[in-house]
């Protein structure tokens, strides 16, 4: 039982009213009246998700940031979460380095992330097993009705992206190399919250992209029936000096940049632009939503000659 | 992708309507008006809390039944869950029959648990990882206020528990010599649902029996600060003779049990003994709440004798 005392000891302090000190079976939220309760969960697996020798504050900072990624996607102020632990314990050899000195950095990182995005610890599950992983199951609110979903593009909406494309790939890449340099996109991404609570009066579909640009926005494609033209051009990449041998088709595919791409209508570009201007985020028109074509196609991506560029076989995320 | 495209295949018609067909980033649920909600996650590690040979039924009706065994302990009426999945994929090897079959009986069973205790699946996450596992987290509610908590245990009031004891060890101890046999208290545990929300007009404090007998009514004891006396002959144990080696303190310490342990004041004996016939679930008077001594021990065990019984070393669940 040292391993679930020690969990204890290192998270109850950081239990929100609803996580009654992390002393119950479960939590006790009383939600604000008149709002729908948005609800999603990650799950992060040593080597799949993240390398081996990644350092605590980076497998807190992506759990943490991935999570509410898909909250802020749907419009939601985050409010809580459950956290789950799976790791070595008796087990030790090739994790042995999750240890106690591990999950103490663990437990720090875990709250300043949260605490930076105002979310509480309402409690969780800490379990032994031969593989670590991390797993949030994050709760967020909007008000009743308001929740932006995949399914809401329109034919004729503009289609944007936020921030830049292409900070996930680089970041892994440089992470294999050496864990210990990494771009911020990687080690430490940033869920759009603040974007996303503004859209909900702006956008008629969102998704975070975290499969990659091309399959995220393939699945407001598929959740709306309809078809997206972007152009190649429009797209903002990183600027990837450090990595020359990342190709555009790379970048898109790539996955893990927690951006939001949107859709909404023509009618909002005034609003959009100066949004970005508040929030000091580019918002990027970068395609248009279109009626599904006869072909099944439903994403089209368009050269700066006017031609289309080939899809990439490969549409998302692979794992390291 | 591929088997993201069969996780979605299986599942995506067990979602309820907050589940969004499984389409979106985020479930969205709209919980009823002045009601508080009730959270709690469970995870289950092959060859840790089930044999590595287990069946998909088992490890589904395992799974759904312990993470609502939380919610029935705190009077919470189920409503939805998120489910993730961390299973082999391209690891293969020792966990090689969490293949395509085992997926789609994994579903089905998973399906009628669900249905069986009126759950709706809300979404979830699906990895690949070297160690398969399951996670569940649930969601309840109960009356804005009315949760039973571990710390409302008073002095003066009587300690019940639920159905027998000593039902999770003795399945344990069947399941690793012959995993096809096994007490359905282990294989198929029964969350006492009815019975807590029944509770919420009866009873102080409450637990479910997961850790074990004895670690559960600690748990008990050290929220509500105060001491438990227990008479031994009282407690109601399964009948062990399939397995004739283990002894009354394996039974108090095996956990597993899922059966409800809380505290009532005594005016409502009358109200309990109704209820059990109501529910044909036995409910059993084991103990009292006492003041906490000042030597810090707070629960006690009495022999038919009137004498102490010597606590047992080893107070809970320990793992396969």
């Amino acid at each position: 039982m040292k391993e679930f005392e020690l969990i204890e000891s290192l998270f109850s302090q950081q239990a929100g009213q609803a996580g009654l000190g992390l002393q119950d079976d479960a939590a006790c939220w009383q939600p604000p009246p008149d709002h729908d309760i948005i609800l999603s969960v990650d799950m992060l697996v040593a080597g799949v998700h993240f390398p081996v020798g990644a350092s605590p504050a980076l497998v807190a900072a992506r759990l943490v940031g991935c999570a509410l990624s898909d909250l802020a996607a749907k419009g939601a102020k985050p409010e809580g979460c459950l956290l789950t632990l799976a790791f070595g314990g008796a087990f030790g050899g090739a994790f042995g380095q999750w240890d106690e000195l591990f999950l103490q950095d663990f437990a720090a990182a875990f709250h300043k992330e949260c605490t930076r995005h105002n979310v509480s610890l309402w409690g969780g599950d800490s379990v032994s097993a031969p593989t670590p992983s991390v797993s949030l199951s994050v709760y967020g609110v909007v008000p009743h009705g308001t929740m932006i979903k995949r399914s809401g593009a329109n034919v004729g909406d503009d289609v944007y992206v936020s921030g830049v494309i292409g900070g996930g790939i680089v970041g892994l890449q440089e992470a294999l190399k050496d864990i210990k340099s990494s771009t911020k996109t990687y080690s430490n991404p940033e869920p759009r919250l603040a974007l996303g609570q503004h859209l909900r009066d702006l956008a008629s579909a969102s998704i975070d992209i975290s499969d990659g640009l091309l399959a995220d926005v393939g699945h407001i494609c598929k959740a709306s029936d309809v078809a997206i033209d972007m152009e190649c051009n429009a797209i903002p990449l990183i600027n990837n000096t450090l990595n020359d041998a990342l190709t555009f088709d790379d970048m898109i595919t790539g996955g893990d940049d927690y951006e939001l791409a949107f859709t909404a209508n023509p009618t909002h570009r005034t609003a959009i632009t100066s949004l970005a201007k508040t929030l000091s985020l580019p918002l990027t028109r970068i395609g248009i939503v279109k009626e599904k074509g006869a072909t099944g196609e439903s994403l089209t991506l368009i050269t700066a000659e006017g031609k289309p560029h080939p899809l990439p076989k490969k549409r998302g995320f692979s794992h390291i």
